[in-house]
């Protein structure tokens, strides 16, 4: 058995801030203890950590990530490789990626390609949804499958005709099953239907720079489509979860669905909080680094999310990682903003980015962990093995100097891309030390890692619903 | 010239009450005169009319009828020719029928189909909505050319997959073009491509009764198109008319996009204030007779949609006239709700039916007006000829005794459909006589009108948009 | 008999826009006819009057005046007769004055002090509300017979402690006796006790300028009260009009209990609609002038105000005319803002500054005649004699030329006070002849009235009330 | 050092539910430990209990109690010996109770004659908030002070003029202090000024039983005073806190104010949740026993409550436990309910009733502790000494049965009143072993505290706020 002890350091789950000693056996906390108290004091370790002037933190859960993605005609640049070691960088220990149904072919058929570029590839655990890009009989009945070995939430598209879309039917259809077998149908709630007319009729008119990417993409068309999948639900009875939310007026239905006591839940990114038009309109086709759907939005309505991720209106930060080298793969786009691979690195900034809010006064500590890691777990079935710092789960734990002052940069970052979007932005506070499963990954900004310890995690059912 | 003077009645218009005479020349309204005046007592006339104890109002207008109609492979059962003269009886002395685009044919076609099918059959005015079935360059191009010859609205389906529907992008080039030239897009408000899932459900499951057609055609989707009608409209700039709208959540979306001043308007039915889900569940397929969609809703909804014609949430009465006979037509339908022809009648009973609530204390006697009246014709291009009592206008003028006594039946009504959907209902009041443009269509309960005298009413745009 | 004709204009009432000549006979609308009629034609009239290029409009009604009254140990600068003659000049020919009953006397001897001062001296017809200042038992038993005798509105504050202050037991009670004998509570919604510690704070810290006067009496206090009324109201089983209503946040509690279709009204004035906080920050005491209760907002309330006026969230414009001469009334207050006269001139202005807004896109011409004169005739039981232009209805007609160019001043204004409020304001639109019961009181820019022509006007009960 | 460990059971806290052994050392939690942990197998204590099947839970927080209260002539039954003995039966180990400020007097001498109460009687730990009577310079100044020595939250009456009542100047002036020194404003939102206006208008008219009180205390009138409460917490800049919210329309206020992000915190207590104005018309002055302020509503208020529980917006579930005898006690008002003395006994069965929910599907089990536990304790100040399980914690401690039945009764409960509001009602769930501090005080259904025990908490300031 290896034990560590992690001595001295604040401890913050979503629920607590308490000054205690996280003693570690075998790649699970075995206890967390008042430091004063003899039981700590007693505890003899392989291994001790100073955490003096640190936060011990759970490990960050990263529940929307595109690694080795296929998108308009190239491939995200981060694998799983790159990607999860970026990730745990940045005191992320967890990730949920979407594996792919190709049109046509069985849901297994992708989960199992997905399987290959994950297996052996990873720094920190990983688990997958699943996109349903055709939903029949057949790939109905492989849901209750995928559930049972845990693959438990579904991803459907209103945006994006001809390649991911579902019709309202198939959506409804595949809610009603995620509704008798416990998944939870995921939305990306834009509808694409109306959007590609937008598209046509701005290429038409010559409007083909990167700012058009977010005018065509309405915010008025994302809250449509996000009523429209609440609706949806409703008939169905079941749950569902919007993905990668970025107007307001789509948090706004968001905020009365659940008003209204719906199971309904919805994830932002770091993008949507920092990044608006403004980065979309930069000159000389550098706006392509921040074309990404959802696309960013008028500066407006980074309050209103801010907000909606203090009333619980909002749910989950995730960074709906999916990097597009500028060169090469972004510029696919040059002349007409419709090619350009959509997305947009950042698996590596979440926790930093979130505690820049913590600093400025927009979260507290508590909520900070919350949004990045317990309710995350949660949602996707992974609570309380990973989320929170509790006897029993895993020894995913990050400690934190809140003090350190950093700045980001391409220079400087992890991930497999060529540029930052956050280039150059100051950070109070930066992950120092990362525990997966117990095994020092990054030990004071040292990389000690490797690809092949993070293990694939079967989750189970979303645990907001009963 | 032909003079005829209506003495001492109480006029009621959308604005006033006021004890006038009305003085007519030629089929149009000469002035209103203060009853004492020297003005009115000077006045010699061909005809004098006695009002005495009586509403003189503006003849009704009907905006949504559908005579002729081809539904379900077959055709409702009143033409032009006895629909018309169905509405003159109840006091309706303009009715806007809908022409219909046949799918991948010229608007055109359809609207000379149309023509041919009322010309010279028509008791009473009439003008033409488009159906358009068919969005494309060539049918956008089309619009244009109808509203400048008077054809000035067009209805889109969100319902009813494989006939009318229309999915969102054509919608939306529609709204744009209407935005553009001045149209009034109208928009029945279904997500069909849903329902069409729930029917198929209900039908494998054996839920084939009239009653499931009310269970499957579920009120939260009617909401949900009405959002998204609104907010396409939104992108589109234009306005849009919700027709026949009867789930409370529905009117909630309306009031929420008028309390925005969005040029946003809905209409309900006198099926949807009076009926409701007990009528469709009447045994032996008798709730056939009650199937239209949207569809009746229980009892509850009626409330708010009478608050909502109070509180000017819904702004029109209309009927959806469409009849089918309960034998041979409505049976299509025994053992699969889904054959059912869709539609019920109703263009007779309109204005008896708002003046009961006029007596049951549901509804101002100027309300009563604006509804069935004022707004409609103002709405629709046709104010002030049409939808009111002021000098200029057609000389369209009911007399309506509020104290007569009247039973509905299949029996005595004037619709040629064999049963009614008011049986027995005892209503307090009724049309006595009828002019229009000065001629007398209905004589104190004898008719004196004939085929031919309505005339086709090119139509201005929507009134209420400037 | 004394006969009048205009001809040749566009009548326009809160209903209809027509083209229509006025037959008028010893001081009432004998008759509207069809200038091609002709009934119009073979009229002989004693007078003719071109109203060729003009709007023939009702007369104004503006609801909402206080002349002669006593206000912080000075009265205001109008009486009855300079105050009419201003109104006439500016296109209205009804008031509805405020009488005041003293603490701990009858309402009985404060109507008969406001009859006396009104009394031979007005130059345009008027009528009363009764402002109670102590509700007891036996004002409230004179309110029976207030409501007999035609002074149907009741005027309570929530503001002003110790002065006019009603607490909400007695402004339940009273709401309460007028849900039985049909008159209408008028709330003066303010919270006054908080406002009273803003005040005394504001003071003490020294800050004294008028300016300060804006800052403490709060939108949010105005929306307090606002709902605090309405719910009392709702207790009562009464109606409710609030007076001059200034904040967006109190505009938003009428729109929801409208929502709701609760007997809410709503008031506002044309210096909310165009005047601000800027104005009331001018220096050297400027803003004094500015200073009323409920106070300017800033600028961003406007578009609030402007909408509720379309969405009819708000039904009435009146002024709140309560003048006082900047040297040697507002002065009072230099050094102490509590101390400054509350309220401004603007009775003669109304009819113009809203048909700028007509001009401006922000009203139709209907809305501003019902704004002006249909709905606040309607609102205090002077329908259809004042408010509109129908047979039988007074002869209280303006012929408006909407051409004209004006320049609002000090200089060239009617009312009895040494500024405007409005002084430069370039406006569109004019006042050109003003008939009051059929006589000439303004005849093309020339006065033709005088003092006494105006009759007290005894007033039914609010006619949006059943 | 005197150590406990107990084995075996699962610990819920607000935020997890984890198989977990609890050690205890010397009155805290030296740790929480994974069971099968080396660290927990090692760890010998004092005293071992085995909590198989057992939920092993934080002590609960009852932070609205009233013992040895005056009110109505009379005081409630239950003394700080009895009330804190039954609500450690009842599985609560911390009450706040309220000191009450005698009008005219410091605050102080109210503060100082609560500790003389419950100095030396308690059973569990207490804190004290206070109860402005009187807010004037003198006592805003004390109120400082009490916050610097764990007195930390007033209490205001918008209800009992002539008692409790502060006007909404002198509420606006503590809150303003508040904002300033950290203390939360608690706030009886009912409009007493209405109230009692009904109250004396139903006993002049004979309607003098029980149920009459609560008909006269409107839902309307405590959602009006539920925002007025709000908008004086806006205005002073400070947070409130609703006690005792029981009408739907109140937590809509509350919901739309938690909408906003505002500081704004409400509190519900079980008899709102369970019982109804049914109760109230119980014949033979029975209702008298349910005779509380605010009172009971009808049923269907009671969905809306819990509704609001799960959507947080309402975050506390309190007793505000006030027993009066029906014996000489609640007789007080036969023939004139407005005599009764206001309250009823609770303290006892909070926790059990709230299970009740967790069996019934209405609650989770986590928040069930966070309502009852965590969320007053931080709301209060006590966190994390009180509220949850976590290493430092007092060792305030929960054995709890979840599948023993009881049935609630007079006969059996603890509290010093001669009823049971709950009479014969069986739950499923039971307190079996209470420690408080480490010290058993319950023992497997035997009684083993002592008064005295209980300690004075002084509290921090409310851990919402920043």
């Amino acid at each position: 058995m290896t034990t560590t002890v992690i001595r001295g350091g604040l401890v913050v789950t979503a629920a607590e801030e308490i000054h205690a000693d996280v003693l570690i056996e075998d790649g699970r906390i075995a206890a967390l203890a008042d430091r004063r108290s003899a039981a700590a004091t007693a505890y003899t370790a392989d291994r001790e950590i100073d955490a003096t002037g640190r936060y011990v933190l759970p490990g960050g859960v990263d529940a929307h990530t595109h690694m080795d993605f296929p998108f308009g005609g190239t491939f995200s640049s981060d694998d799983f490789e790159t990607g999860t070691r970026a990730a745990a960088w940045g005191g992320t220990t967890t990730i949920v990626d979407f594996a792919v149904q190709t049109k046509g072919r069985a849901l297994r058929e992708g989960l199992d390609r997905w399987h290959a570029k994950a297996d052996g590839r990873c720094a920190v655990d990983y688990g997958f949804h699943m996109i349903l890009s055709d939903v029949n009989e057949s790939t109905l009945k492989e849901m209750d499958a995928l559930v049972g070995e845990g693959v438990t939430s579904f991803k459907m598209f209103m945006a994006y005709p001809d390649v991911f879309y579902s019709d309202d039917g198939q959506i409804l259809r595949a809610m009603q099953r995620a509704a008798a077998n416990g998944g939870l149908p995921m939305v990306h709630a834009e509808n694409g239907i109306a959007i590609d007319v937008l598209v046509e009729q701005a290429l038409a008119a010559g409007r083909t720079d990167p700012r058009h990417h977010g005018e065509v993409r309405k915010a008025l068309l994302e809250a449509e489509a996000t009523h429209r999948a609440v609706q949806l639900a409703r008939v169905a009875g079941s749950p569902v979860y919007i993905v990668h939310v970025s107007a307001q007026e789509a948090v706004e239905q968001l905020a009365a669905a659940r008003g209204m006591d719906l199971p309904v839940f919805g994830e932002t990114c770091p993008q949507y909080l920092y990044l608006s038009t403004d980065e979309l309109a930069e000159p000389d086709f550098g706006g392509a680094k921040y074309v990404c759907s959802t696309p960013l939005r008028p500066r407006e309505h980074q309050a209103a999310l801010w907000r909606a991720l203090r009333t619980d209106d909002l749910q989950v930060v995730s960074t709906d990682h999916c990097p597009f080298c500028f060169t090469g793969q972004k510029e696919l786009g040059r002349g007409d903003f419709s090619k350009i691979p959509n997305g947009m690195p950042g698996v590596e900034h979440r926790m930093d980015l979130l505690h820049q809010a913590v600093v400025d006064g927009k979260l507290s500590r508590r909520r900070w962990i919350d949004l990045a890691c317990a309710t995350p777990a949660r949602m996707f079935g992974l609570y309380p093995r990973k989320g929170t710092l509790a006897p029993g789960a895993d020894a995913d734990v990050v400690l934190y100097d809140p003090h350190a002052e950093q700045v980001l940069s391409a220079e400087t970052h992890h991930m497999n891309v060529d540029y930052s979007a956050y280039e150059g932005r100051r950070l109070t506070g930066r992950v120092e030390t990362v525990l997966s499963r117990g095994e020092t990954v990054l030990d004071r900004g040292t990389w000690t890692g490797r690809a092949g310890h993070g293990q694939y995690l079967p989750r189970g059912t979303c645990q907001f619903i009963d």
